[in-house]
């Protein structure tokens, strides 16, 4: 670890900047990854780590120390406890966090299985989506305006490391991607679709989410090569978006997945 | 709707119990419902409800105004838009809730499938694994110390009117109730398990569910009839706790659905 700064006060600009970043990581074309889960999977992944930020209390817990000492090359920053706190977005943070590059948008069109995610808004919600992606094996994630941002704390502390595994485009416009995509195009919708277990999952899909409340936009909707529904227990009206997600992901999963062979009725 | 009454001042009595019931629901037996959403759900399924809160802003909005319409004699506390917000929990509350008694715990044994939660802390996963529990068909849902509290906001919001299909139990002995219980109990777990799909779940299953980070406890594992795993891609560790319930509940469905009869093939 190279002698590493202090930050002791609110005024410090290098302070500041590190809130802004918190505040809204798009604007720096930065992300911050905080908790030792994330930094380590950032490492794990051989992602750049521009800056490592430890509290003060967190430079006394032996997995912070240990993951400095296996950083020796990484600018660190340690910053007073409470300082921590505030860039954080958890109450009682472990005390150490990364700065990195937002990946740039991919280039070229999409590959194999995709999930489109119109206005998801909340983080939890959008972080959850992105680690059955990732889970499922589903390389591509597109999300349109009005979706919470992939890079924030809350989406990345929901993706659990999801982030580095996936393909992300954001600000996108949804219905000129789904134009230009070859794929079959599933429009998840809460009543009045097919049944999703009689769909056949074998080739890629493109998988459209809506809003929590409102749904998938008419227009997506009806752009869509199929409109599929869970089927739920009467009475019931929705599934939360991303349980939802995961369940038609997963039925594709299943539907692909080899069988072992059985030798006895070879 | 009765002469409501109006409160004004943090120092009221009667705000002060409002306060404390949304810090702590259990405490009072009643819980705090917020948004037009869950008070309409408390309507339409005959939910005894103590009170209507509304706020100054909330009054002025006609779907609330209709609902107020049509409670005419639930007592109705009028507040003050800051005094509001301060119990609802949401940064731009609509301006209605309501409190209820908390169900009594249902006594006897469970019926057909459960789902146990062990430690599950996240609010916003016990809600939305409630709200999945119900759109399965599960009737049961039994949750161990150290979950988030069924019936404080969070988890209510999550829910989406959920908790009125379900017979909800907390602070359970989870492996006294798995030791009463007859159906086969399936552990969910990270890794090792047999694969869900290979699972026959035609028949009652309680499905067991662990702690975020920490999964279930060994003792919950040891006495499952079975351990099961969502097969993943490869590289992935693991899937939100919400999420895998949502995969496993509705595979369930999925195996029990009964296919529509063909009359050509008949």
């Amino acid at each position: 670890m190279s002698d590493p700064r202090h930050i002791a006060s609110r005024e410090n600009p290098g302070f500041k900047t590190l809130r802004a970043l918190s505040d809204d990581p798009r604007r720096q074309g930065r992300a911050l990854l905080d908790g030792i889960h994330l930094v380590t999977t950032c490492f794990a992944r051989g992602i750049a780590v521009e800056q490592l930020l430890v509290s003060e209390s967190g430079k006394k817990n032996a997995e912070v120390d240990e993951l400095l000492r296996g950083a020796a090359n990484v600018e660190c920053v340690i910053l007073r406890d409470s300082l921590f706190r505030e860039i954080s977005g958890v109450s009682t943070p472990t005390g150490i966090a990364a700065v990195i590059g937002i990946p740039p948008a991919p280039t070229g069109g999409l590959s194999g299985d995709a999930v489109f995610l119109d206005a998801v808004q909340d983080a939890g919600n959008v972080g959850a989506i992105l680690r059955s992606a990732a889970a499922a094996g589903v390389r591509d994630v597109v999300l349109g305006p009005g979706c919470a941002g992939a890079w924030t704390q809350r989406v990345l502390r929901a993706g659990q490391g999801a982030h580095f595994s996936l393909a992300i485009r954001e600000q996108a416009d949804l219905a000129a991607a789904l134009e230009a995509s070859a794929a079959t195009s599933i429009a998840t919708v809460a009543r009045g679709g097919t049944s999703l277990y009689e769909l056949d999952l074998s080739g890629p899909v493109v998988w459209l989410v809506g809003n929590e409340g409102a749904g998938l936009a008419p227009d997506l909707i009806a752009a869509a090569s199929v409109r599929t529904t869970i089927p739920l227990a009467s009475g019931s009206e929705s599934l939360n978006v991303a349980a939802a997600t995961a369940v038609c992901l997963f039925e594709a999963s299943r539907q692909r997945l080899k069988r072992p062979a059985n030798p006895l009725r070879a």
